[in-house]
């Protein structure tokens, strides 16, 4: 979910095969994050809602962090199709290879949540009837994915460890400042539709969701190339971590 | 709000527009998670205000982290006039570009309510009528943002992203052990006096505690110019980001 | 728990007792944290048991952070047998040293559910009532050790100070998104069977849960042996704090 | 209260005055925490002790790491006589100054009191009724001082603001893990034994108390000092902020 491992600054890079089992692995693990503290915070939380999102929050903020610092050196950790269609556009993954990205995330993050039904001995897919509709909600996602980008962007001429824990600390954030607790991802979006349980989302509010994150997403990364136009001039400088593995695609 | 990035110290730095776009954001964003997660918080906790107020604490921190980390390299993120004003006491930035940074805060942190009202479907603007007065008031703002600005300086020597986790570790502190839930920020303060919701002041409030917030900045701003001189003289060393930025204004 | 020091490639380093020492107490600490905060929690909560697991998981996530920071640059911090493995499969400790470090970790797992009793008021050692069993549970314990060494692994290219933030990170999730509540370490599962707390673990259920938990690890190492073939290779680069002790065996 | 700041290794350093000042100041604003967030804490959680000290844990862990990055490179953020204690035993500063240390922490730590009451309306000193004695509870502080100071040595060897996150780290698990919520600090217990609210201790507890800190503290001082023992010898390479202070004594 970072973007800041910009592969195109420096070669050599790990083989597509390779970035794109890091993208479907670690997406996998978020979705089993985000689905799975939802079924463990509502079974142990007895309906006190604030109490079963807290934990959702400190589960999910906490995953990112760890998830961006195993697989951002990998694959750079987008998790997100909107992230790879903004990288795409700012010249950090070439085009062609996006669409492999995105369908390792979708099929990643359904692989999660099935995942986290086996962990808690559910049907292994259900179609989920939470209802998140209406104005509020997609101008919720689109702030969400605003900030995220914004993040991202902001952070990607510091060290690259730093993005996961401001994309971590951004979200743990969003989940209580946006009225839809800041979805902010696509796949994620797809993967929590499949799953009727307290992190759902009903099947019909999807196109929705993704429409507004990817506006959002769009606003902050023109508004970021005005604002820090010599980030990806200056990008392979701050990116260490690539330098660390040898293997050639 | 952090003051660690000392523009004055390394040239070239962004032009104005740049920056002041950079601090409006950060500003709303920053007011839109105050105020947005104290609704959130507040709908959700059934009345239990220890656990709502968890909540916001916990969302604060994490957005000043986030927030601090993204604006940092653009503008310094001082998010705050308290800080934009000692920051110019001690020549961190021209006092000829202060008022423009003041304006800023004050009109983003307006924004910042007005998204987070959108958000959750509520009036865009209302004014507050959270009574928050009487000394032990007062004495907690002096508190709170003397400690801010006592964390701010003594951090602007380490690395410049060390000051966005000590400044959101500060305040979700802050948020508990003063009275007043450490406003601390008067462009924060006006903003939040224009939503009647969990996070909201009272309009006829806002005058003492802005007093108080300046009083308590600039007591710990003289005090750290004696504890350690050093500081600005040495700060263009510790300020690596600005460096990642090519482009001059 | 790290596994991030990768001892055979940074000569010198120190006596394999005071490595071993290191293992013991930190397994020890790490053990009274997690049974003692349940002792705590259960305490506290008057049976809320979401509120309870919420205290025990930021308890747990902290130790690790301060416990791997203060012993990964002696021992490597590993506190863990499937890490002592794994890191002997890829050669970051001699095998012949591996039986010394497992047994440390379960005397110190075992001293640390004595020193948490001790504090608590409690016999010093009991046998766990707590049924942990079936394929759910089985199943979780795979998915939490794969993360964990997946998460190891993948951030041991990076500087070993981020290891101990990704790896305390990582549990603090999966507290939560696993049904089992993650023990995903056999020295610990252990200790926690001599607990009839809280934290503790039916001894009849121990030996699944070990098993469980190897698989899971070997998985994740053998998916990273070729996601990240550079790994071993470079890790003497990035080992910073090894250089810091100059005593040498 | 890291000690990781040795000063004896890096001249020139700055003035007693203004290092017993940071410590006086720093330990000021640490009990105003500790106090002040436990006042805020019981009078809005409704009865809920779980409640309450997880947010007294919060606040106390998030101060911790603000204050150490802010006063460590001033003066070492001690905070805590027997930091001070240890770090004069391995000669990190001169047994000469340990006095004028300690008498800033106890009279810092009074004012921390009496600060936290001024801003909760509460008469300005109160001997506590909270009793906190027997063996568990002063087992519990020798274990709580022992880790403290095992995690200061051990991280006194990485960077110095990494010794803020693991302290901060540290306290935030031992608030949960010791049946003493981890005072941990004798400048702290008398504080606190002069505050009749949630955090305080009786009078009559105190001495336990400090006894018991003193022995743990040692204790984990001589037991570092043969497994690390190349710690002071290379102390003055890893501590990187005292050289941006230019003043000299």
């Amino acid at each position: 979910m970072s973007g800041a491992e910009n592969h195109s600054q420096c070669k050599p890079r790990l083989s597509l095969a390779k970035r794109v089992t890091s993208e479907a692995v670690g997406t996998a693990l978020l979705v089993a994050t985000v689905v799975g503290s939802g079924i463990m915070a509502e079974r142990l939380s007895g309906g006190n809602i604030a109490l079963a999102l807290l934990a959702n929050t400190l589960a999910t903020g906490a995953a990112l962090v760890a998830l961006i610092l195993t697989f951002g050196p990998i694959s750079g950790a987008h998790f997100n199709p909107v992230v790879t269609f903004a990288d795409a556009l700012e010249r950090g993954i070439p085009w062609k290879e996006a669409p492999a990205y995105v369908v390792a995330q979708v099929l990643g993050g359904v692989a999660g949540t099935m995942c986290a039904h086996m962990m808690f001995g559910l049907p292994i897919l259900s179609a989920s009837r939470h209802a998140r509709s209406g104005t509020a909600q997609l101008f919720s996602e689109f702030v969400a994915t605003f900030g995220l980008l914004a993040v991202i962007w902001g952070c990607s001429r510091l060290r690259s460890s730093v993005v996961a824990f401001a994309v971590g600390s951004y979200i743990t954030a969003a989940y209580w400042f946006t009225a839809s607790t800041s979805f902010a991802n696509p796949a994620v979006t797809i993967a929590r539709s499949l799953s009727d349980t307290f992190a759902g989302i009903r099947p019909a509010d999807v196109a929705g969701f993704i429409l507004a994150q990817f506006l959002g997403g769009i606003t902050a990364t023109l508004l970021f190339r005005w604002l820090a136009p010599g980030l990806i001039a200056n990008a392979k400088d701050v990116l260490v971590p690539h330098n660390a593995i040898k293997e050639i695609e």
